[in-house]
This record gives C-alpha cells, sequence and structure tokens, in this order.
C-alpha cells in the first residue's frame, strides 16, 4: 500500500505516526513489539513503519496488532549509532530520513526513532525545519519528582543558549506540560546557582524579566536550583543544553546508585533477605513508580512538526512510552499551541523592546 | 590566654585551627559539640574557638575535652546567614573575620565555619588572598559514588571559567584527592556533554589538550558525563563553578527523592513494615554509608590557607567531619604541595604556549 493509500483509509480522528524501524540497540524487534503495545493503548494511532521490509513482513506475522495498526514503507539503509551526523546526511535512503521525510511531506504528523541522537536531530532541523518565529529547537523529557512529573529542557540541543532561547524553551515547555502532563497552568523556574534574583549571569537576569514581562508570567516561579528539580518545585525546569544534560545524567547516574545501594543492603544479611520477601510487594511498587522506560522520549521540541527520540537500549515497554508522548502531542495538537504561545511571546518581546528604546531615549513609559 | 600564649605551648606537631563558633543555625551548641567530638578523634589538634566569650565559656564547661583542646578568643559580633559579603566585609570584629584573620596572621593554619558561604567566600579572599600563580580559589567537595569517595570542583565559586581556571581547578583538585582521600595518583575527568574529544566548546577542549600535556596527563581520563559522578568513573570530576553548583544539588536532591521513596515503600503495607523490622540492620549500614555528614565540608582550595565550609544546617557530628577534613589538609601540608604542583603546571603551560608560538610562526618544534 502506498503512503497516499493509508492516508485514504483514515477515519476523523486518527494520528498517523512514522517509526524508524531500524534505529536502536535491538532494533527492529523491540519496534515492533513495542508498536504493538501502543497499538492498544492508542487504538486511533495509525503507524507508517519504515524499514527493512523483508525483515518488517516476517516480525509483523508474529505481532498482529502492529500489523493490522500499521503500513511498512520500504528503506534500503539504516543509520549506525556511531555515524557522524553530517554521513547520516548524505544517506537519503535510510530509514530515519525516510520516515522524518513522511512528516514533512504530511504523511504522518510526527516521527518516533531509537536511533542515532546527532543524526536525528541534525535530520529533523534540516528536513522539518523550525518553526517560525523560533531560532533553535530544544530537546525535552519527562522526569520523576516529590511532587508528580517534571519537564525539563534544553537537555543538549543547545550547548551555549542566550536570553532568547531561554525564554523560547520556556513557552516550549509551558505548551508541553500542558499537552503531555494535562497541566492547566504550569510553574515554569529558570534552573541557576541561587533563587534570589541577582544570581547569574546577565543572560539569565534578563531572560527572568522577559519572562516576568510575558504572557507565562503569572506561571513564572523565577529561578531554581539543582535539588528543586527533584523536588518538583516547578512544572518545567528550564536550562541551557550544558547544564540540562549534565543534570539530567547527574540525577541519573544517582538514581542508579542509590537503586544498586538498596539493592546491595538487601544482599547484606539473612535478616535482610527475609526482609525482602516481606516488602517485595513495596518494592516493585517503588520500581514503577521510577521505572526509566516510563520516562522514555526525549522530544525535540521547535520543530515544524514531532519528533521522539526513544532511548537506544529501551525495551518495548519503553519503546511503546515513547510512541506515546508522540501520541500526546499530535492528539493535543502541541504544534498549533506553540505557535499561539509563540505569538503572544513576540507581541510582549516587541513591547518591552520599545518600552526600553523608549526609555533609552529619555522618553517616559 | 592570648594567642601567642596559646602557640607558645603547641608542642611539635600539632595542628591549630580557628573555629568561627558563630556561624551556622544552631551556632555556637553545635560548633562547641563538633569540636568536641573532634578533639577525640584528632588528638594533636589544638582550636582558637572565636566567638561570644560569655556563651563560649559558659558551653565549655559541659565539654570538658573540648576545653581542653582550644583557647576562646571573643568576637563581639556575628555575620548573619542572609547578610551581603560586601556588609560582612565592613564588619572587622565578627567571629568569621577574626577566625580568618587568625589564619592570616600566622596564628592557626586554617579556619572551620558553617556561617555565611558568600560571606566567607568573599573575606577568606581577600584576608588570605590566593596562593601565588592562582586566578581564581574554588570550592570543592567529597561524595559518594558506586567506586568510592569522588572530589568534585568548582561548586560555585565561579559561576564562569576559562581555560586557565579549569587547569587549575584540575590541579587542585589532584592535591585534594591525595591529601583527603590518600589516592597515590587519583583519576582526573572534566565534566561535558560526552565524552568524545570534539565534544563541548573550545574552553573546554582547550583545557583537555592542557591536561594531557601537563604533569597529570597519565592521570587525566578525558571528558566525563554527568552519570560518570555519582558511576566514580574518575576520582575526580573537574568543572565550571555553575555546572558544578547545579549538578552538586541536583544529586542532592535526587539522593534525597529516592530517600524517601524507601521510606514510603516500607510504609504502604503490614508487610512492608515487618520486612524493614528484618531489613533494619542492612538499613542503618545504608544511611551510614551515605550519610551527608560523612561529607560535610566544602573547601576553598587555593587560597594562602586552609578554609573550610561546613553546611549551616548540620549537627555536631556533621560539625566534626568538616574539622577532619581541615585537619587533614593541615596535617597532610595541602598547601605546601599546591605550590609545587603549581610549579609543574607554570613549567608545562610555558613549554606549551613557547611551542605553540614558535608553530604558529612558522618554525618546527
Amino acid at each position: 500500500m502506498t503512503v497516499a493509500g493509508m492516508l485514504e483509509g483514515v477515519e476523523q480522528g486518527t494520528y498517523s505516526l512514522a517509526i524508524d524501524a531500524m534505529g536502536g540497540d535491538r532494533a527492529p524487534d523491540i519496534v515492533v513489539e513495542g508498536m504493538d503495545i501502543a497499538s492498544e493503548r492508542h487504538p486511533q494511532a495509525r503507524f507508517l513503519l519504515v524499514g527493512d521490509e523483508v525483515k518488517l513482513a516476517a516480525l509483523l506475522k508474529r505481532y498482529k496488532r502492529a500489523a493490522k495498526s500499521c503500513t511498512i514503507k520500504h528503506a534500503a539503509d539504516a543509520i549506525s549509532g556511531d555515524m557522524k551526523p553530517s554521513v547520516a546526511l548524505r544517506m537519503r535512503q535510510s530509514s530515519m530520513r525516510l520516515a522524518i521525510d513522511a512528516v514533512a511531506q504530511g504523511a504522518a504528523s510526527g516521527v518516533v526513532s531509537a536511533g542515532n541522537t546527532g543524526a536525528l536531530l541534525t535530520l529533523a532541523k534540516i528536513v522539518l525545519k523550525t518553526l517560525p518565529g523560533i531560532d533553535r529547537p530544544a530537546m525535552a523529557a519527562i522526569g520523576p519528582s516529590a511532587r508528580g512529573d517534571v519537564v525539563m529542557l534544553d537537555l543538549g540541543a543547545n550547548v551555549s543558549c542566550d536570553t532568547r532561547n531561554l525564554v523560547e524553551f520556556a513557552v516550549m515547555g509551558d505548551v508541553f506540560a500542558r499537552t503531555v502532563l494535562g497541566l492547566t497552568a504550569p510553574t515554569i523556574g529558570l534552573l541557576n546557582v541561587g533563587s534570589e534574583e541577582m544570581k547569574g549571569d546577565e543572560t539569565l537576569r534578563r531572560a527572568a524579566d522577559l519572562l516576568r514581562a510575558s504572557h507565562i508570567g503569572p506561571q513564572f516561579h523565577g529561578f531554581v536550583e539543582g535539588h528543586d528539580i527533584a523536588a518538583g518545585t516547578t512544572d518545567v525546569i528550564v536550562t541551557d543544553g550544558f547544564t540540562g544534560n549534565i543534570a539530567l545524567k547527574s540525577i541519573e547516574g544517582t538514581a542508579k546508585l542509590y537503586t544498586g545501594f538498596v539493592r546491595d543492603a538487601f544482599r547484606t544479611s539473612t535478616f535482610a533477605k527475609i526482609g525482602y520477601l516481606f516488602a517485595s510487594g513495596a518494592w516493585n511498587k517503588l520500581r514503577q513508580r521510577v521505572d526509566p522506560r516510563r520516562y522514555n522520549g526525549g522530544v525535540f521540541l521547535g520543530l515544524d512538526g514531532v519528533c521522539v527520540k526513544s532511548h537506544g537500549g529501551t525495551d518495548d515497554l519503553g519503546f511503546a512510552y515513547a510512541i506515546g508522548v508522540a501520541v500526546d502531542l499530535v492528539r493535543y495538537e502541541y504544534k498549533n499551541k506553540l505557535v499561539e504561545g509563540l505569538a503572544k511571546l513576540r507581541h510582549v518581546a516587541s513591547t518591552a523592546e520599545a518600552l526600553e528604546a523608549l526609555q533609552a531615549s529619555g522618553g517616559s513609559a
């Protein structure tokens, strides 16, 4: 079936996503298995499964639900995990490229890939392009906190950011938290080394001023610190890609260390082992609460199309969660809401600039 | 007894430390209690206890060991937790100031305070001054990892750092890990968003090049990522103060969140509570292993004198650990070793610069 043929059969209210079947450590197996789980969770979703036709057709024989919800699109090549973005860019028939192309051509509303992060970011930026009014896209993800889930961005798409980038990230994060976490007025914090207004450099202080004056000003909490991420002080944490990447990985590393410490503690003595047997129900609940698979799915925000990056090493359940994030973004019209938010921001920014120019020239506001 | 009188009585092999008795949330009580514990752990240490004479004399009646190991020096004022450094600087008779003055005058080799961090950094920098050859001091601390204790710096003394600062931090971290952790050749990592050589900005890549060429080149592991901190990939983690501050607080926040999750899990059911009773021995061991008090004591490195900052909210045991860090730094001659390390670094740096200048002018090395 052709892509056009697939779209013809689509009823009102369905969402189509292009899936890169060949990205990730155990592709295409976990991709198809994840899609199978997602098909049940999101019955209105239709998938364009892009990859090696022969392998995929064979796999789909074992996953009936997945087979019913998708159309295969053949891709002759696959981008490896260590391939440089510049090389990936020249490979026109890769599964990742064709999946992104499908979004650009309107055959799908979003793409999900567990492949090479650098290649995905580069291809998505060039093929999908950033939305008008956005300087640079950002990578966002959701994580657990003491007060519910928290959105953090940028997680590494931009190692250095200016004031404009940070303000735009805040708007992206606001719309993301409304769309995926279902919050009506998410609170927003700007990551800094202290919560006092005079802390940090000029870029941060100016971003805080602009956010206070913007349409999301009432939701802006001000500066937050590293410990506020896990405390859930705000629903959205905004930072540059260098700091965000290191904070996220520091948190993931610490979570792993503590999980290991707890596991070790249970092995120290016979008493501890007996204790484990009694407490195992509670442990399983705890493990579910912080299960990294539930938080799988980094999202490139600010592009003209939904683009979700799954961890390369995830399993079927993790991949299904990444698909779920893409489904939410498409279903609740993330892109349209972001365009609205940016329009409001531009209005405020131009007013702020006009005011500044007026004050600088000696006039009164 | 005068300070001079105190020093006269000091035998060979003793270490004198000035203690700011009035800094921290529960000063002077926990300071004196902490000093009492430290007196037993470090019998060769002598303390100059700086603060309100009347209050301290009354307290010392209850702590005989502490009383025997110290001399009181009266200070009329105390710097509050929210006082701006510029205001603290004008207060010449504060307990913090007089304690730092004692180090500058040679009456003590180091100072320990649980007071206002910004004030302590400012006063220590101005009164003690940085060691010759050091551009800026850094704040370092020790934390737990999967492979033993890890030293991280800078934790917030400098929100932006250049190549020279990062290289000097690496040398400070090397000597600190040798002195306090007792390692013979600590491994060193430079925090970045990826471990590949081309990652990060020019400042980081240039710092990595200089470190590879330096006397600590064989110990330099290259770039490390956020998760490497808890994994203990290297013994020392070097970063700028903005990133280091946020990484440290992100880690502390996550550790607290996970401890809370575990505590909650034990309360979910009667079975879990029974499990807790059986496993309580193991839990206590685990709690000791990650006890934040054991890691109390941020150190300002690069100053002409030892300066240790205790958490303001710590208890007696935590304060005793902070004193212990100061004792180690004085006892194992941190300052002299750092001066040696800096001399080696200058030699390499000047060679590297000469080489570069030569190559730039078209000559061959």
